[in-house]
């Protein structure tokens, strides 16, 4: 067996060189080098804001939205969509370990994981599209995909569904980073806060309130905004179109009496929200970025062209214990469970 | 007169009801609404990384980097690089101030500015390409523009030659968040550090660092590593491809005995250098993207991908006192204005 680079830097094509995220395309032949790991998947959950665009692309068209993921697989090796720039995870079965990897390595062949690495840099190949589900961003498939050495994973255990712990796990970078960023007293808006991520990170903000601070859930249309009402945790729910940056503005002013929000977290997943997110926040107050839909130009000369002086960062998909936490979350509240049961369950 | 919205809302065409930093057309026309100022434009200074791609696409001919600029500005009624997404600053005399304004403003017709938001918000008319200096991305033309009610600008004073206090003021957002980021005793890494914002940021970072804590410059070529080297303000000068992202770790590695930098400053003007940023840095250390051609999802899933759990900051170009920031950094040392004259002044 060959051995590679820990960053799987030999699986780089175009160019050579690169680190397989940024490359255009890997290599994805199947061969195991000797620190790798061979998965064979099961089910890819696409990121959010790159499900979306191939949703248009395809007219919403099952046949065709897999029809798109082949050749995006095909063109570069792996679901690294073009137009957004993100992937996505997937989760399936240990297939093979490589030799130097053996001994070190936790796992064994056979072993349920879920890769905790963006779908944007990992080698993929789809033999069959088994289930597209167009709600989710879930598809199910028969394929084979490789783990680099720093690739993180995680284990899965039988106390949750599949597909929930596959969704929750999608997005477990965000209220990690929110444990860290929120501080009682503050307030703290949350765009897109009915969806994947905007629920687990309400819910961390709220524990990291407690009864101290305000917490603004921004989603659009009654269902949604109704059901965050009903969950409790948040101070105000606001149904504003996100893409609008005055209607979202005037609308957190309304709450605050003018003071804004101290930290704005983005959980949208479409474009055009950066200054939805700006204009919202405290002169010298933060802005997290979760959404991939986020132009950096937009962002850093979005606040420059209205003279806002915030803090804006970008949000990495990991942190240390992100999968525990995001896991945890959901495991000991009974109505977030149910939530997650109902739209992603079974 | 016709009054406008504050942020310039009511020159959006396309989409309209977006501000016109994202907005992908504004209107240019020059009549003055109630609360904007007319500039006669003498010169633009385009943002590094736009100027950059410009001249690539013009073949390096500066009559078709003139023909490039004003088909962007014709397209979109702002010089707004579709590719890079980013605009730069211009010099002017103040023409015409809305009424609205009059009382309030500083300003007099007759003075002397420089706009401190970028071109890609600014509706903008070039009559007239006069002068393309492709040494510094300074474009002397016959023009208009128009700053709305919430854009900042700073008056210039005689102190200093014109085209340096535009060189300056172009990345002034640099030093000024350098100063807010740099604590005595770290390890600060800056790539492209021989640039304009490069060497403000380095300068800057000495001063916050004072004798403690380690300075480690990055650019590449003999004749800028070799000045990086004279000025003195780096403990280490490193002549590496920034976006060579192993070349980089390794090099910031080696002169760190492997404890990396606590924080990492890109000042580069080419795409690709996220993941040398990331690696180069410490866990739980910090990213300061200043540079415009930063992917968000890059750096996003970049970070992830390598299991490493760094902060990431957008490189807003505005924070309180900027300009007089980096004003005060160029005249207070002579080696820096030295410099700076050198490649900019006359
Ligand atoms: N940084 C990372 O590492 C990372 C990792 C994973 C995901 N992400 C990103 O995080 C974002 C959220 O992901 P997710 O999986 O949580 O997405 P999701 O479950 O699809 O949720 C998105 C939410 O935003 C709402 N929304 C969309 N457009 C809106 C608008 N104009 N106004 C108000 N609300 C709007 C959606 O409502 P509707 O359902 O009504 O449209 C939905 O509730 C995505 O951009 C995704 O790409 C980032
Ligand atoms: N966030 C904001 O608001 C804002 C505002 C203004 C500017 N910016 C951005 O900040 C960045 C720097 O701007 P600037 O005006 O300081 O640019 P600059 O003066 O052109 O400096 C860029 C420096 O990077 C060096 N460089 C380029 N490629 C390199 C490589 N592969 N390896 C090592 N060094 C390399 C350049 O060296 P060579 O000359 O040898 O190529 C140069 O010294 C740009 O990306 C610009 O768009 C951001």
């Amino acid at each position: 067996m060959k051995k590679g680079s820990r960053y799987g830097l030999h699986r780089s094509l175009e160019p050579k060189g690169v680190l397989p995220q940024p490359a255009w395309r890997v290599d994805n032949s199947m061969e195991v080098w000797s620190n790798e790991i061979l998965i064979d998947v099961e089910t890819l959950n696409i990121d959010s804001a790159s499900f979306r665009q191939i949703r248009e692309e395809a007219g919403d068209d099952e046949e065709r939205i897999g029809m798109i993921m082949q050749r995006i697989v095909k063109e570069r090796g792996k679901h690294h969509n073009p137009v957004t720039g993100s992937g996505g995870m997937l989760i399936g079965h240990v297939a093979e370990i490589g030799e130097d990897l053996r001994d070190r390595s936790q796992l064994q062949a056979g072993d349920r994981i879920a890769t905790l690495v963006s779908l944007s840099l990992t080698p993929l190949v789809i033999e069959e599209i088994l289930h597209v589900n167009k709600k989710t961003g879930q598809v199910d498939i028969r394929g084979k995909a490789i783990l680099f050495e720093s690739g993180l994973y995680a284990k899965l255990s039988d106390d949750m569904p599949l597909k929930i712990s596959l969704a929750v796990l999608d997005v477990c970078g965000a209220p990690a980073q929110t444990r860290k960023l929120v501080q009682p007293g503050q307030t703290v808006a949350v765009l897109g806060a009915f969806g994947k991520s905007g629920l687990l990170v309400l819910k961390q903000a709220r524990k990291n309130l407690g009864i101290r601070g305000r917490l603004i859930a921004i989603d659009r249309g009654e269902a949604g905004c109704g059901l965050l009402q009903r969950l409790g945790w948040a101070d105000f729910v606001l149904d504003v179109d996100a893409t609008d940056p005055i209607a979202v503005m005037e609308a957190v002013a309304a709450v605050t009496n003018g003071a804004m929000a101290d930290l704005t977290i983005n959980c949208v997943n479409v474009s055009g929200t950066e200054m939805s997110c700006i204009l919202s926040t405290k002169d010298e107050g933060t802005v997290y970025f979760f959404s991939m839909a986020t132009s950096f130009a937009a962002a850093a000369l979005g606040a420059e062209g209205v003279g806002k002086d915030v803090r804006m960062l970008i949000g990495s998909g990991y942190t240390k214990g992100h999968a525990e936490l995001a896991l945890q979350l959901v495991r000991e509240d009974p109505n977030l469970y149910e939530v997650f049961k109902e739209r992603y369950g079974g």
